[in-house]
């Protein structure tokens, strides 16, 4: 998908929500076990109560990779079901050396046809570029993520630079706002107005609004820019909202109108 | 597999030698293409030809991912095929917050059973803390890896101390030489010496042999402690040593055993 189009579905649906497909066994309505592939029914019930609500669909790929063979086929089905104008990123967090970046580009960009790949900056521009080298498709980079242990490496500093300014900066050298955007977390709302100063054009990928308690207002206030260029993740917070219930849809549908509904009095 | 058990073996069969298992469609002699499972039939025959030269295995995930349910089949029909006594790696550099790197974790460890797994260090410690409380498994960590883009990022200096070495120092308070080894590249050999004083116990992983261009004897004299401490990774430099030849299993025995005459030397 195209920058511009992302852009058009935000301000056509006044929504920038991604609901975050991070699909558990374990946590799913257990009457959901009957059906031959109960990932998939879940997915489906999800995407039919939220897509109206939301732009962009992110799978967790690491919940699928773990049932076996059997999860990558509850994934192709799940990004075949969603509907072509919705954005759609593997959350992956790949990236090695080149020619294996490729391969991995490869699985998500032709083997599945996602929009995006979440990856991983650490092994430098040999372990991104091969992502980048497909039209219309987008490598969403690790800046500052939201879990605790962004504190470990990402603010690392050399001389008054922390780590993750330093991946944001470089990266623009290989990739465009048009091809390339940011993971930036939730929980870090006071440096959303710094990071999109270093990278004003770029859209982020926010997570850690819901679960994670991050604090939405002061991203939305600090880090929107014209185009909005942000899109706000919610995964458990929206997906498992109805608890075991058989329709438990009405409640994940009320959970992503809710956060859309705010998301939408910013634009 | 215990640290004891891989220094026996390794002591054993007088070789540190990993095979690296990056089986590709397009690579692979075209008669195997008559099998059902042609990327397992190819690995099978490299491992009747390289088991009683090597101590480890290591699949590279992206080449697997890349064929979608299928790949993922023959992946676990190659692990099931290695012989116990034999260490396996999931190439696979993952990581991710904390829910998430459990479902890695638990992919590779308990679905496929390998014995370790490489981890990419950019979240910090919850992202690699899940790989380590499984028991008798491994989280190998991307240190200095063999890639032209490991300058970008991994040498960038606080004070003095590269991030490398940040990272190296730091994940010693997570994980201890019996359940952490780091990935170290052969392009590199300069600095095996100063990274053998920072983790003095830990094993290395070493790509970067053979197709990149590494420096065995500089990374073996630089980097070897009284355990051995050093895993010598090739692939594409063994394991398509033969060609399109349909006994292309004797050119992948030659290659492997010459890199494992001259490993034994140094034991």
């Amino acid at each position: 998908m195209k920058r511009s189009e992302l852009i058009h579905q935000i301000n056509l649906k006044k929504s920038f929500l991604c609901v975050g497909l991070d699909t558990d066994p374990a946590k799913i309505p257990s009457f959901l076990n009957d059906f031959e592939d109960p990932i998939f029914e879940f997915n489906k019930r999800v995407i039919d109560a939220t897509k109206d609500l939301c732009v962009a669909y992110k799978p967790n790929i690491a919940f699928y990779e773990s049932l076996g063979p059997k999860g990558w086929e509850s994934l192709e089905k799940t990004i075949d079901y969603i509907p072509d104008d919705i954005f759609t990123i593997a959350d992956a967090k790949r990236g090695d050396i080149g020619n294996t970046s490729k391969m991995y580009a490869k699985t998500f960009f032709e083997y599945f046809d996602f929009d995006a790949v979440t990856v991983a900056p650490y092994m430098g521009v040999d372990s991104v570029a091969p992502f980048l080298e497909f039209e219309d498709k987008w490598v969403i980079l690790l800046g500052l993520t939201s879990n605790k242990g962004s504190n470990d490496f990402q603010r690392i500093q050399s001389g008054s630079t922390p780590l993750y300014e330093s991946v944001i900066r470089k990266s623009q050298e290989w990739g465009s706002p048009e091809n390339l955007m940011y993971v930036i977390g939730a929980t870090h709302p006071e440096s959303f107005a710094e990071v999109r100063d270093m990278a004003k054009e770029h859209f982020f990928l926010v997570p850690g609004i819901g679960a994670q308690g991050g604090d939405l207002h002061g991203v939305v206030s600090n880090g929107k820019n014209d185009d909005c260029g942000l899109l706000i993740n919610s995964s458990r917070g929206i997906i498992y909202a109805g608890g075991d219930s058989e329709n438990f849809e009405v409640a994940v549908n009320k959970s992503a109108a809710e956060l859309q509904g705010k998301l939408g009095t910013y634009l």
